[in-house]
C-alpha cells in the first residue's frame, strides 16, 4: 500500500486581537462558535507575543481585527497574529478588518507621499493572508489593493433599514458633505427614491485671504437632511455641513455613517451640533465617554458572520447584497 | 588588478508600438531624440513579432503605446515590448501610457467580475516594467495597483489654458455630468473660481417603469457651463447631460476632457448636439473622420516629453505641476 | 466549542469564452456537465467584461479559450476570466488552452527578440493560474515555462486512429516538412513502422541571390507519403513540400496536423494543391468557408474532456498516453 | 448541471531519495504505508533523474532525504524530486530533512560569505515544497529561514529516555563542549536537575603565538560528564572537550548528540578517546565501518513518523513535546 | 539619433522618522549631510503621513529609525517612509535600524508563536527596501532573514575602547548574565585576555515549588566582573546576576549593553543596585529621567556614518572591522 | 545641504569556482583582469565554504563555473558563490555557465519527470542572478526558463573557422547523429552550403524483439561526413553514427561538437573508433587522460571575455554573430 486515504475535513475557525473583543464575540456567537483561545500581551518595550493555546494545524481561520487607536500597534498585532498562523499550519487565512485602516492614504494625492492603503495589503499578503473581508472601503478601488480575494461587505442595508421607518421620504433629501462622497450618496437617494444634494467649498472670492465658504447645491430648504459619509473621523466636514444645511433652511440634519472613527474632538462636536441623530454601526469600538444620547449604535456582527459562514461553506457572498444564487 | 572601472552612463531611448506612432513622434522631437528603429508586423495568425534594430543593452526605456482600439492588441503590443526589452538587458524600463486601458475596470463593482486594471498593472510588471506613466487616470488609486512607481500628470493646465482665454468666468459653472466626476470638477471650479453643479440621474416616481431622469443639482440658468469628464467613450452621457444643461436653461454648454476615446456613435452624437465645443488631447489616435468643426485637440506630447526628460534626468516631475523643487 | 468542521467537498465547473464555444461545449458534454453561465461582451472601444452568473466559490475551474484570430483578445479574455476567478475564490483554476497561442516565440531567434510563449505563461500565473492543459505544444519545453503543473496532451493517438486503417503501411513513408519537425515524425514513423525522411531547404549554389531549394532528404519515390506537423498556419511551408515530394515520384501526399491555424491564404492553397487529403483536429475552430472537400476534421473534445475529469479527480493523466497507473 | 461535486478526499504518499533509504524504510513501516516506487539514477555525467512510478496527483507528499555525503548530491537529488512533484499535481509537499544541509552557514561570521542555511530554504521553497520537517536544528532561527510552517522536532526525548536509567543523577553535570552550545545543555540541566558546565578556549597568556587552552568552567571534579551536542562532525571539539574534563577530575564522560555526522577522522578519535559511551540517533546513515563498541544509536524513526502522521490528519506536532493539544 | 547620453551619477540622501532625530542629526552632521526636510505627522486617529518636501529621485537613500516606544507605531512608520521612497523614484533604499525591533522573536519557541523578527525583514523587503543596516542583532542569524545585503555593525570596540583604559584586566571576570550570551561574552574575554563566567538559572531541589537559583559557574570571587548583554531590557536578569555575583564575592560589577531599551522599572532597578557602573550605546533615544549618575551613554553615530558612507562610494564595510580591504 | 552627489562608476570583477579554473584564467587574460581571490573549500563532511578575500561591493560580477562532473557539488557551489556575493552587496550578478548542467532535462519526455532546466534557472534566480550567460544550449528553449536576459553564445563560428580550411566543402555532407539535431546541423549545412543527411534508429521489422537499426538518410556515399552535436556525453550514439556513415559509403567521418561531456566509456569509444578527428572546446575541463591523438580541443575563452566585456560596456552582444550594431 504506497497511501492512506482519509476524507477531507474543513474545520471553521475564529480568532480575535485585542482592539475590540466585543465584536469579535458577537460575531462568535452568530457563528456559532466559540474564538480560539489566544494569549496576546505586550512585552515590557511595546513588542507584541501572540500564541495561540490549541491546535489550528488545517483549520480555515478568520482573524478578527478593528484598526482602531492605537492603529498601529493593532495592525502589527494582526499581521504577527497571521504570521503564527502561517507558520502553525493553518490552511487558509481570512483577514477581517471592519474597518480598514489607511484606507484614505489610497493614493499619491501630491508628490513623494506613501500609498500606504496598498502597503497594507502587500504586508498581509507576505505575512500569509489568502483573503480579505471588510466593510464599506473608503474607496471599492481598495479591493485592487490585495492579490487575491476580498469580501468587501456594505453597511447600506443596516443602516437604511434603521431609517426608512424614521423618514417621510417626500420630504427628505441624501446630501453628500463633500464632493468625494457624492456617488455614495446617490445610491442611498436610488434605493430611498429622495432627490440628492452636495456640499461644496469654494473660495469666496469677496473675501481676502482665500476663505473657503460651504456651498449647499441641492434642493435642502425646509426638508429633513440625511447626511451620508463612509466614516466620521473628527467629525469636523460633517458639523460644518449641518451648519450649512441648517442656514439653507433644513427642517432637521440626520448623520449616517458607517465608521465611528470618532478621534477628538469629534464626540464634542457631534454633541454640541444641531444635529437630530447620529446613526453608526460598531464596525470600531466605542468607549462609554464616546456615548452620547442623539447616537445611534447598530451592530454589524450578523452581516459578518453571515458572510463568514458562507465564505466558509463555499457559499455566495455576492447574494448577501444582490439576492442571486 | 582585480577590477575594470569605467565611468557610469545614463542613456535615454525611446521606443513606440503601432497604435499612435504620430504621438510618439511628437513626443521624440520636443524630447529631442529618434524613436529607436523597431520592427513590429502581425503574423498571419495575429499573433504580433517584435525586434528592436538597434542594441538597447543598458538604455532607460521608454516604450510609448495608446491604448485604443484594437485595445487588446496594443496592450500585447506594448507587453511584448517590454519582455524583449527585459531580456536584452535594458536598465531600466518605464511604460508610458497616455491613456490607461481598462482603467474603469478598478473595482469590482458586482460579485464575480474582474479587476482588469490591477491585472494590466501586474502584467506590465511580470514583463519587466520598472515604472508606468500615464494621465489622468479614471481613479487615482489605480496608482497603487502597480508595484513601483507611478508618474501620473495632469492635462488640466493644458486644457484650461486653452479655456481661459475664451470663458467670462464670472458667468460659467462647471458642471461635473454624473456624480462620479464631482471631485475633478471641483479641482477646475476651485482653479477658475466658478460655481459647481453636477448632474444626477434618478429614478422618475411619476412614472412607471423605473424610467431614469437627469436631474440638474446646481445653478446653471444663463450661464456657460463646463463639462468636464477624464474620458468621453460613446458620448451619451455627455451628451445627455448637456441636454439636460439646456433643459434649465443654460445659455452654452462646452465640453472638455482629456481622453477622446471616441468609440462608436460618440462622433454622431457630439457633432449632431448642441454643445458648442469639445476639446480634448491627443492621448489617443483621431482619425480624420472622427474631427469635426467644434473640434479641439490639444497635443499631449509637451508635457509627456517634459515629464520623460525629468525622469531621465533624476529631476522633479511633482514640480511640473506644484511649483516645487 | 473552538471550531466547526464539516466535510471537504470537491466541485468541478467548466468556463469557456468566446473563441471557439462549439468545442467547449462538446467538451462539457462528454465531461457530463453544463458549461457554467458567464456574460461576455466587449465594450464599445474594445475592453472586454465579464461576470459569472453563479457563483464559482471553492469550485475545481477549468477555463477554456482556444486562442484563433482576434488571438490577441481571445488570451486577454482568457486572463480576465482567470483574474475573475481568482477574486471569486475559486479553489483552483486550471487554463485549457487547446492550441497556445505564440507557442512559436518560445526563443530568441535573434538578439532583442522577446520570448512571447513565456511572457503568456507568466502572465495566466500572474492573472491567477494554478495549472495549464494544453495540447501539442510546439516545443515540449513551453511546459518548463509555467511555474506549475502542465497537462501536455497529444493529438497523435487521435489521428493515427483515423490514418491506420487508411494507409498500406508498406508503401508509407513518413515526411517531416522542414528540419524542425523530424523528431515528432520520427515517433509517428516509429509507431507506424515505416521509413521517414524529411525536406531540407537549402541555397541553390548554381543560381544567384541565394534561391533556396526544397531538397527532399529520404525515400519517397513510388510511394504514399504522409506530412506530418503540428500546425498548420499559411500552409506555404506544408504546400511547397508537397510539390517537392510529388517531383520527386512520390505517388500521394496526404497531411496530418494537430492545429488547423488556417491563416489566410491557406485553404486557396491547401484546396488548389495535389495533396490529397488533410487531417486535422477541432482545436481551433473552423468557418464553413474553412472547410474544403478534402479536409477532415477530428474531434479532441472526448481527449479533453477525459483529461481534465482524470484531474479532477486526482487520477492519472499520464495514463491516457503510456498505459500504467 | 453546472457543476460535478464529489467529496474530497486526502492522500498520504511517502517518498525517499537515496541518502538514507533504511531510515526510510523504518520511518514508513512505522505510518504503516510503503515507500513509493520512484526510479532514481545518475547519468554518465552525474546529472540525477527522477521519475515517480505511480500517479502522485493530488497526493500529501513526504519526500525523505538525509543531508549525508555526497550532501550537495543529495541535496539536489531532493530538489528535483520536490519539482518532479510539483509538476506531476502533487497537492502538499513536506521536505523531510532529519539532519538539515549547511546548518552551520547560518549568518555571516565574516564579511563576504553566504547564508547558505537560507539559500537552501529558498532553493526547496522555488522547487515546490510547501513545510519542511527537520529535527535538532543548529540553530533555532533556521525555521525563520523558510517562508512557511517548519515543523521543529527534538531529538532529547529519544536520547534522554536512554541515558536517564544509565546515570546516578546526584553525581552527574551537564556540559557543554564550546560556548555556543550552553543554552542547549541548559535545557538537558534543567530536565534532569543537575549542574552545568561548560569548556572556553581561551588564549594562554603565558604562551606566544596566541594557542589556546580548553578550559572547564563549572564543577566537574569526581562527577559523570554528559557532554551534549547537536551534531558530531569530525569530533575534534569533542574529544578535546572530554580530555580537558578528566584532566579536571572527571570520573567518567559520555557524549550525547542527535547527528552523527562523523567525517573523518570521526570515528578514530572517538574510539581512541576516553570517552566511555557515545550516544546519537540515526538521521544519518552510518556505514558499518562507523559502528564501533561503545557508540549506540538510537532511532529516529518512530519520532518522525508520529509528526508524519499528526501532520496529515491536522493533528498537533506541538503536542508531540508539550503534552498540550 | 535613437539616444541620449549623460553621466551617471550617485546621490547620498538621509532621512530620519520620529524615534530619534538627535541620533539621526548626529549621524547626519559625521556624513556631511542635512536630514531630507520631510513632513511625519499624526492624523487624529493615529495614522501617520510622511512626504518629502525634496526631490529624492534617483537617490541613494538612507532612512534612519530607531526602534523605540511606542515601537509598533515606528516601524510602521518607517515603512510607510520606504514605500514613499520606493514610489517617489528612489534608485536604492537602505532601511538603518540601530536596534532591530522584535529581534527576540527570532524562532518558534513554543508551537503556534510568530517569528516576527523574519515578518519584520519582509515587510521591509515588501515596502521596497533593498538592503538593512543594525547594530548587534539578538542573533547573527537574523541577517538570512532578509532577502538582500545586511550589513551588521558591531558595537563592541565602542564600548571595549572606553573600558580597557578602567580596567584592571588581570583581576577582571567577563560574565554573561545567563546562558544565550555566553558566546558573546567569550568574544570579549577574548579580546580583553580575561576568564569567563556566566549564570546558570537552576531549580533549587531542596526547595518546593521549582524557585530558581543562580548559580555562578566560573572565577569571579575578588574579581572586577564586566556583564555583557546585547540589551538592557527591564534590567531583571542583570541586577539578579549582579546580586549573585556580589554573593559569590565579586568586588566589583560593572554593566555593558548596546541597547538601552530601559523599559519599566529598569532604571529604577540599575540605580538602585550595586552595580558600579551601566555603559550603553546611543542606538535608542534615553529620555532625562532614564539617565542616572553610574550610567554612561556613547555615542553609536560616527560607527554609522562612517558605514553609510562606505555603502554610498561602494567601499568596504567589513574592513571598519576586520582591517582588510 | 541635503544630499553628497558623486559620479557613478562601474567595475567588472571576474569570478571562479573550482570546477575549470584554466578557462577562467584565460578568459580573465582576455578580458584583462585578474580573477578575484576567493576561498573556496570543502568542510568535512562535503559542505562548501566560499568567501571573497577583497571587497565585493558595487561591482559588476561575472561568475565562472563549468558544469562538469561531480556536477551537482558545482553547481551547488555557483549558488553559493552567488548567494555571497548578493549579500556581499555587487551590483549585478552575471552567471557564466560555459556548459548548462542538466540542460537535457527541459521537458517532461514523461509523466512523473521534473523539468530540471527550469529549476536550475530558478534556483539560480533565487540566490541572486540577474543574467546568464551560457554557449550552445541543449535547446533554445532554455533561455525561457530564466526570467532576465540570458546571453546564448554560439560555437559553431570557432567550430567552422576550424574546419573551412580543412575540407573541401565539394565532397563533404553534414550529417545529423539523430532526428533532434537536424535543425542545427541544417544550420551547418546553410553557411557551408553542404547537403545535409541525418541518422534515423528506427525499428527492424524483419527481426523480433524490436531491435532499432541505424539508417542513414541522404547522400553520404563517397562522401566526407561532418557529425554535428551540441555535446558528447558518452559518445554511443555519435560512434554508432559514424559506423552507420562507414557502412553507406562514407569515405571519411569527422566530429564537430561544442561540449566535451566524455563521461566514461566515451574516450575509449571515440578513440576505437573510425572517426578521423573529433573537435570539441574547452566549456568543460579534459584531463590528460580524455586527450587522445585525434582530438582537436578549441579555445571558447576568447568568445566568453569579448561577451563578457560587451555586456560590461553595454555594448551588443548580438553583434557578435550578426554583425550588425
Amino acid at each position: 500500500m504506497t497511501s492512506i486515504k482519509s476524507p477531507g475535513e474543513k474545520n471553521l475557525m475564529l480568532f480575535s486581537g485585542r482592539a475590540h473583543p466585543e465584536l469579535a464575540e458577537e460575531i462568535a456567537r452568530h457563528v456559532g462558535v466559540s474564538l480560539t483561545p489566544t494569549k496576546l500581551i505586550d512585552f515590557a518595550n511595546g513588542e507584541i507575543y501572540a500564541r495561540y493555546l490549541e491546535s489550528v494545524r488545517g483549520c480555515d481561520a478568520f482573524v478578527i481585527q478593528s484598526h482602531t487607536v492605537p492603529i498601529n500597534q493593532w495592525i502589527m498585532e494582526q499581521l504577527i497574529m497571521v504570521d503564527a498562523l502561517k507558520r502553525a499550519s493553518a490552511k487558509r487565512i481570512t483577514v477581517v478588518m471592519p474597518f480598514y485602516g489607511y484606507a484614505r492614504q489610497d493614493k499619491k494625492g501630491r508628490g513623494r507621499e506613501p500609498i500606504t492603503a496598498r502597503l497594507i495589503a502587500d504586508m498581509f499578503k507576505t505575512a500569509g493572508a489568502d483573503r480579505l473581508m471588510s466593510i464599506d472601503l473608503h474607496t471599492s478601488q481598495i479591493q485592487g489593493f490585495f492579490d487575491g480575494p476580498v469580501d468587501h461587505l456594505f453597511a447600506m442595508p443596516v443602516l437604511e433599514n434603521y431609517l426608512k421607518n424614521k423618514l417621510d421620504l417626500d420630504n427628505t433629501t441624501i446630501v453628500s458633505p463633500d464632493t468625494g462622497r457624492v456617488r455614495l450618496s446617490e445610491r442611498w437617494a436610488d434605493t430611498l427614491g429622495t432627490p440628492l444634494a452636495f456640499i461644496h467649498k469654494r473660495r469666496d472670492l469677496d473675501v481676502a485671504n482665500q476663505v473657503k465658504v460651504s456651498e449647499v447645491v441641492g434642493r435642502v430648504r425646509g426638508r429633513t437632511c440625511v447626511l451620508i459619509d463612509d466614516m466620521i473621523d473628527t467629525a469636523g466636514t460633517i458639523c460644518k455641513a449641518a451648519d450649512a444645511l441648517y442656514e439653507q433652511g433644513a427642517t432637521n440634519v440626520i448623520v449616517a455613517a458607517t465608521h465611528a472613527v470618532f478621534s477628538d474632538p469629534a464626540v464634542d462636536r457631534l454633541k454640541n451640533s444641531r444635529i437630530s441623530e447620529v446613526i453608526v454601526t460598531n464596525t470600531l469600538p466605542l468607549s462609554q465617554a464616546a456615548r452620547f444620547d442623539k447616537l445611534t449604535v447598530l451592530s454589524i456582527a450578523p452581516l459578518i458572520a453571515r458572510a463568514i459562514t458562507e465564505v466558509f461553506k463555499d457559499g455566495s457572498v455576492t447574494s448577501l447584497f444582490e439576492g442571486d444564487t
